[in-house]
């Protein structure tokens, strides 16, 4: 359940309270794919780099090692140990961004494995289903996340179809809930909202989920594949509809900058890949801007990454001239150093965001670092 | 300097003092070949994993990033954050086993670097003088490790000119130690017994190296290629010429049950990458034996991996299930754990035969876990 603390202008701070323990808003999930973070990091090191919510990949656990073994074994937060909230998407981004062979149907998709090859179908009951089994905290509503640019027409039917499909999604979540066996009967259920980049389409589609009284609203389909101009024109437009007394997620944003422009907007939480794949190729975060530990220059340079930085390998004194060391010499050390430091960076920008928030100065934040945290030192 | 405490038959418990702190014996040092522990551990879990001493591999630092620069950033210990004592090896075991078109002569070897093929020369004083620069506790004389079964008469040549090698190493360390500029003008330098599986060549060199008074003496040319009892029968017939008041290392060994023997017959120092391999192939090290991760009976096991076990992966309760259910899904986290449960496996089985030896139970000890410990579950 969300509350709304106080605004500045549409910049919202707030906190959401589940059955696995409350969280600040803004937030930034951190991506646990298949119960584990890319980089070598464990449940451990999630509270070490103050992680308040770890998401997990419903795709991915579905085809290794398959909801019912994990449901068995007392569920994702009891197989990763983190005692803290999850969400699970619902694996449709995954169905259209890494399978194969994909068929389309009101009933679901019918689509190929990208490990095994074999033959799958998930509709908004079967993912629900498997959220249910993994047993996390938020379960997301099964949808289609179109491409953009994209169609009018197929934008407006695939739009219309997500609709139906949260309705049996809700329906599904209400079943599950009830389950003797559900590991997690107060699963919480968010809609997601669609219509690609067309004005019309999105906040009519907003307009009709927001009647479903969801636990959380998201905005899918965007930061994939248009400019970030029309992400943000979307999210100005779409906002005003979206129910003040819920969550509003972003699913799938993005840089420093494009958080703090979508928190200006109204959003609450955000995921994104983007820390630990940039830490793997080396490209790290500092309130500087973005420092690639790649370039010859840090060879010799004893500071830590970022020297005001309080995150477990600056504060140990591990130098950029060792982690470029440590990548030269291809040794797994470097992507696990690099990704502890881009998540704990991800994570204590949000506590500066709500900082900001709570003094009642957000703007002037945002003001000072939307720009120069995207930019390469 | 070594102290001997006490003894139980040829087992010997004692302790190592440097000036980088001093180590508890029979102890196992932990690989870090580059400066980093292979499955992305760095130096804070050495700590955790409750590792006195870390070893670093010369030749591997000379190719990637070289002596001077590691030299200007204050050495491997500065640059790995690693407070404790470090030991490098000579670089020689490696220029036998990685290198290409290796050409060795009396003043040392000439080979192609593994990683860009340049040609590379090292003899007795370049070795020294880099293990200098990266300012080890300890440093290894260079030797030729000769692969058995060797030819006795190229065993003989070979043992000979390890001998006037080190020789040239001595001279080498005192002069590396002299410098201004020496990051540890205290370097202690470790002597090697060579001669294969050849009894006479074995006892012969021991003799005449123990004549030069090293800090200490290592048992080199064994475990590449020979049985173990071959191995042991060479332990045994050469301790009783190793001094008595220096410390003893048996170089790349072993099992646990091969560390077990070795301490019975008269061993201080251990060194493997047993445990940091076997571990990223899922072999987990228990008091009942090896247990193999990738088996499908423990898909739904709950357990720990040792529930006896107090190594932080156990001590979380991270479940045979969580790491075999990582290994299906190739998550890097899966070999961390692995690692790192093994190599706290080592340092804490070292800690028991110390134990075992300070209450005069070390003979129970290894009647009971020498074979044991190598059996697989």
């Amino acid at each position: 359940m969300y509350t709304l603390i106080k605004k500045e202008g549409r910049a919202r701070r707030g906190r959401f309270h589940t059955v696995h323990g409350d969280f600040q808003t803004p937030a930034f999930m951190n991506v646990a794919t298949a119960g584990a973070i890319k980089g070598g990091l464990s449940s451990v090191d999630l509270e070490d780099v103050h992680c308040q919510v770890m998401l997990a990949n419903t795709y991915h656990l579905h085809v290794r090692t398959g909801e019912e073994k994990i449901h068995q074994l007392g569920g994702i937060r009891n197989l990763a140990k983190w005692d803290g909230p999850v969400l699970t998407d619902s694996g449709g981004f995954q169905v259209f961004s890494l399978a194969k062979l994909r068929n389309i149907k009101e009933e679901g998709v019918t689509f190929n494995s990208h490990v095994d090859g074999r033959k799958i179908f998930i509709g908004p009951e079967e993912s629900i289903r498997i959220q249910s089994r993994l047993g996390s905290t938020i379960a997301m509503a099964f949808d289609e996340c179109v491409q953009n640019p994209a169609e009018y027409d197929y934008a407006a039917r695939s739009a219309e179809r997500t609709y139906r499909w949260l309705v049996r999604s809700k329906d599904a979540m209400a079943e599950c809930n009830a389950a003797s066996d559900a590991l997690n009967p107060h699963q919480l259920l968010f809609g997601i909202n669609q219509g690609a980049t067309f004005e019309d389409l999105r906040i009519q589609h907003m307009k009709e989920i927001a009647k479903l009284d969801c636990d959380g609203y998201a905005i899918g389909g965007l930061a994939v594949g248009e400019p970030p101009e029309v992400m943000y024109h979307i999210l100005d437009i779409v906002e005003p509809y979206a129910p003040e007394n819920k969550i509003r997620y972003l699913m799938g944003v993005g840089t420093p900058g494009n958080i703090i422009n979508a928190v200006s907007l109204g959003v609450d939480l955000f995921d994104c890949v983007m820390p630990a794949r940039n830490g793997r190729h080396g490209h790290l975060f500092t309130m500087d801007g973005i420092l690639n530990i790649n370039n010859q220059k840090y060879e010799l340079d004893e500071r830590p990454i970022d020297p005001d930085c309080d995150c477990p390998v600056c504060r140990k004194g591990f130098t950029r001239a060792y982690i470029h060391h440590l990548v030269k010499a291809k040794e797994m050390l470097a992507l696990r150093l690099c990704v502890m430091h881009n998540l704990y960076f991800y994570n204590r920008l949000m506590e500066r965001i709500r900082e900001a928030l709570d003094n009642d100065r957000f703007s002037a934040f945002a003001s000072e670092y939307a720009d120069r945290l995207d930019q390469r030192i």
